[in-house]
C-alpha cells in the first residue's frame, strides 16, 4: 500500500496535479503547490462543498475572515495555552527538539543529531508566530490562525445583525490555516499549511442532538454522491473521556487511505462554549434572545479531501482498459470533480484544415468547459493520456468532419463513441456535465 | 470625498460586506473580514478574472502555490535585500519606529510616543517572518510570500513539462500575500494581508512589446466590461528611471478613489530576469528551446478591485429613486458581480399560504442563484433595502399568486415590474443573469 502512495505522489507531479513547493530549491517542509489540474480539482471540490452547504441548505451564509487576527482571540479560545501543543524533549547539547514519543521508540534514547541526552518533555505550541508592525516586540506578535472557525465565532454578531438572521442558522467558510506540526507526513494528508471548509450551525440547546445527526448524515452523503465507496468510509465515535473539555460529542469521518484509516472530517457538538467564552473575554453580548446558541460544527480539509478523491479515483489496470495493452492508469473521478471535462483531438496533425477546425472547436468549448487540445501521438495513445487524468469526453475531428460538420465523441466511462454535429456539441456537453 | 469613504466603510459593515477583523476584541491592524455579501462579491470578482484570463484566453493554465516557500526563493528574488524595504527612523529612547517621511512632517521632530530623539533612517524589510519546525533558529525561518508571482516562476518547468506547453503560454494564480506595511491605510486599499490575481505570460523576446500592448488592452477592457466608467480609469507609464533594475516597461492602471488616483493594477515587462535569475540561483535549467522566455505580468489585488467595484457602484440619491422619498443608497453594480441576484418577498407575512409559497420559491431559486428571503416591512421598504445591496431582481408573491401561479418580478435597473409564471422564473432568470 505504501507503494500505491508513492505512485499517487509521482502521478500527481507528472500530470500537473501537485508539485512539491519550491522544488527547484529542494522543496520546503511539507508544502505543496497545486498545478494546473490540481487547481481545477481543488476549485471543483470547493464549489461542490459550497453548493452543498450554502446553496442547497437553508439559512447558511458565507464568510471569509482574515488569517491574521487579534491575538486575544487565541488567548480566549485556549490556543495559547498548553492544550494546543505537542510534548517535546530537547537535546541538552544541540537543543534540537523531538516529539516525546520518539524518545520511547527504539531509535530515541539519544539525540540523533549529536548523540546528546534529552531534557524532560515539555509542551510546544503549534501556532505559527509572526510579527506585525515595525517593532518586533511582544506587542506586535500575531499568529497565523490554526483553524478557521474562530473567525466565525468572533463575527457571529456582525453577521447575525447585518443579515437579519434568526437562530437556527449557519455560517460557512473556506480558508487557509497553519499549524507548526512537528511531524507533517503522508503527502498532503498532514501539512503545515492547509485549507479548511468549515460550517458552524447555531441552534437551540434542545435541538443540538437532532441537528448533529442531520449534519453527520448530510456530510456522509456528500462523499457518497461524489463517488466515494461506502466501504472506504467509516465513522468513529470519539469516547466521552477523550473529548475536549467543552465538547458534548464528536464523530470523525474516516477514510481508508493507503496508509490506513484516517480522519478526514469532524462533526462536533461544541455546546455554547465558543460564544459564551468569547462573550466573557471580549465583553460583547453574544447572546441571541437571551441565550448562547449551541454550535454544531462540520470541519473538513480541502487538501485532505482532494487526497481522498484522488486516491479513490486512481486505478492501475493490468492489460489496459481494452485488456490488450500494457498497464494503464485510469482516474475514474466523479464528473463534477473531474479537472478536465473535454479534450479536442485532430485525427492527424499534418492536415491544416483538420487542425484548424479542431482548434476552432477547442477555442469555442474552452469558454464553457475546462478543455484540453492534444494533437500528439495516435488517437489510442491520446485516449489513454486522457483516461489518466479522468477527462470525461474526447472529441475527435477527422476527414469526414470537413464534409459533415460532425465529430466523434468518446465517453470516458463507457468508452463508447458516437457521431455528433459540431453545432450540437455545446448543448450535449451542458446536458451531460450538469 | 473623505466623507464618501467613511460612508462606504460604514455601509460595508452594516450590510454584511466587510467587517473589521476580530472586531469584538477591538479589531486588528489593517485586517478585514468579508461578510456574507462580501464573500459572494469576492467570489464573483475572482470568477470574472478567471473566466477572462483562463477560460476566454488561449494557452493559459492555473496554479495555486503555497504561501510558505523555501527562503532561498526570496534570496534569489531580491526580497531579502534592501530593495524590498521601507526607510524607518527609530526613537532612541523607546525604540518605536516611524517612516522616514514622518520625521520630515511638521508632527515629526520628536517621538510622538515618548518625546525622544530619532536615529538616522534605516531599511526595514517588508516580509513577514515566521518559524517552521520545533526549533526557533536561523535554519527554521520562513517568510509569508509578499507576492504570488514567484510561485509561478519556480514552477515554470514543472508546469511546462506536465502540461506539454509551448511558448508563448501563461500561468495564472489567485492567492494571498502578506506585507508588513508600516503604514496600512485607506480601508481595504492597502492592507498587510491581501489577495492577488496574477498572470505571467512567457514569450519570445521579439514579441514581448506586442504582447505588452495586448495585455494592457485586455485588462482595461475587463474593467470597462464590468461597469467601471472610462473617466475613472487612467494609465500611468512609469518613467524609465523609476523602473526596477530588471524591468523593461511598467504601466499602472489607476482608479479615481475618494482619496485620489491610485494604482489598482500593474502591467510589467520583466524581461528574462526572473527565469534566468532562478536558473542561476537554483542550478536548474529553466530555458525553453535554449533561451529564457521574457515575461509580461498582469497583477491586481482582489481586495483592491473589490473596493473599486464597490466605490463605482455606490450612490446616494437625494429624494430617492422615485424622487419622492428620503435619500436612498443604490448599489448599481454589474449583474455578473452583484452578490445577490434575486430576492423573494411575500406581500404580507400574516397569510400562511403566501408565506409558504414564497418560501417554496425561495428554496427552489437559491439552489441556482444567490437568493434572499425578506418578509419584513412594506414592499417599498424592502425594494429599497434590495437596491442598497444591488440585488438584480425582486420576486413578490401576492394574493393573486395563489390563483394564477404567477409572481411580480421587479428589475433593479428599470424599476419596471412584470408578471411571470412561477414555472418560467428559473428560465427567465437564467437568461437574464447569464
Amino acid at each position: 500500500m505504501e507503494d500505491l502512495m508513492q505512485k499517487i505522489v509521482s502521478f500527481s507531479k507528472r500530470r500537473g496535479f501537485i508539485f512539491p513547493s519550491s522544488e527547484i530549491y529542494g522543496g520546503f517542509g511539507s508544502c505543496y503547490d497545486f498545478g494546473p489540474l490540481g487547481v481545477e480539482l481543488k476549485k471543483n471540490i470547493k464549489k461542490a462543498w459550497w453548493d452543498e452547504m450554502i446553496k442547497k441548505q437553508n439559512d447558511i451564509v458565507g464568510l471569509d475572515a482574515s488569517i491574521l487576527m487579534n491575538p486575544r482571540v487565541w488567548k480566549a479560545s485556549g490556543h495559547l495555552s498548553a492544550g494546543f501543543a505537542d510534548e517535546l524533549v530537547e537535546c541538552k547539547k544541540c537543543h534540537h527538539r523531538f516529539r516525546k514519543d520518539f524518545v520511547n521508540s527504539p531509535a530515541g534514547e539519544k539525540c540523533p543529531d549529536c548523540g546528546g541526552a534529552f531534557t524532560k518533555a515539555k509542551k510546544f505550541n503549534l501556532m505559527m508566530k509572526t510579527s506585525v508592525g515595525p517593532v518586533e516586540d511582544d506587542a506586535s506578535i500575531a499568529y497565523l490562525r490554526p483553524e478557521t472557525c474562530q473567525g466565525i465565532y468572533v463575527n457571529f454578531k456582525n453577521i447575525m445583525q447585518s443579515m437579519r438572521l434568526k437562530v437556527p442558522f449557519g455560517i460557512a467558510q473556506i480558508g487557509k490555516a497553519f499549524r507548526n506540526e512537528i511531524n507533517p507526513k503522508d503527502f498532503i494528508f498532514r501539512t503545515r499549511e492547509f485549507e479548511q471548509m468549515e460550517m458552524q450551525w447555531f441552534c437551540e440547546h434542545q435541538k443540538a442532538d437532532k441537528f448533529f445527526e442531520y449534519w453527520l448524515k448530510q456530510r456522509l452523503n456528500w462523499y457518497y454522491k461524489l463517488g466515494i465507496n461506502k466501504k472506504n468510509l467509516r465513522i468513529y465515535e470519539v469516547p466521552k473521556k477523550e473529548l475536549a473539555h467543552y465538547a458534548k460529542r464528536a464523530v470523525d469521518i474516516e477514510y481508508k487511505f493507503p496508509f490506513g484509516w484516517k480522519e478526514i472530517e469532524g462533526i462536533h457538538n461544541r455546546g455554547d462554549w465558543d460564544l459564551s467564552n468569547h462573550a466573557k473575554n471580549s465583553g460583547e453580548d453574544l447572546k441571541y434572545e437571551g441565550y448562547f446558541p449551541h454550535v454544531i460544527e462540520t470541519s473538513v480539509g480541502v487538501d485532505r479531501s482532494l487526497f481522498v478523491f484522488l486516491t479513490e479515483a486512481y486505478q492501475e489496470i493490468k492489460g489496459g482498459r481494452s485488456g490488450k495493452t500494457n498497464t494503464e492508469i485510469f482516474l475514474e473521478i466523479n464528473r463534477i470533480l473531474a479537472p478536465v471535462k473535454v479534450a479536442v483531438l485532430p485525427l492527424v496533425k499534418n492536415k491544416p484544415e483538420i487542425v484548424k477546425k479542431a482548434k476552432e472547436i477547442y477555442r469555442s468549448l474552452k469558454t464553457e468547459f475546462v478543455t484540453l487540445y492534444d494533437q500528439t501521438g495516435s488517437i489510442g495513445r491520446r485516449y489513454r493520456r486522457l483516461d489518466e487524468i479522468g477527462c470525461i469526453f474526447a472529441v475527435t475531428v477527422d476527414f469526414d468532419t470537413l464534409k459533415d460538420n460532425a465529430v466523434t465523441i468518446r465517453d470516458r466511462d463507457t468508452m463508447k463513441q458516437k457521431r455528433i454535429k459540431i453545432k450540437e456539441l455545446s448543448q450535449f456537453l451542458n446536458q451531460e456535465l450538469k
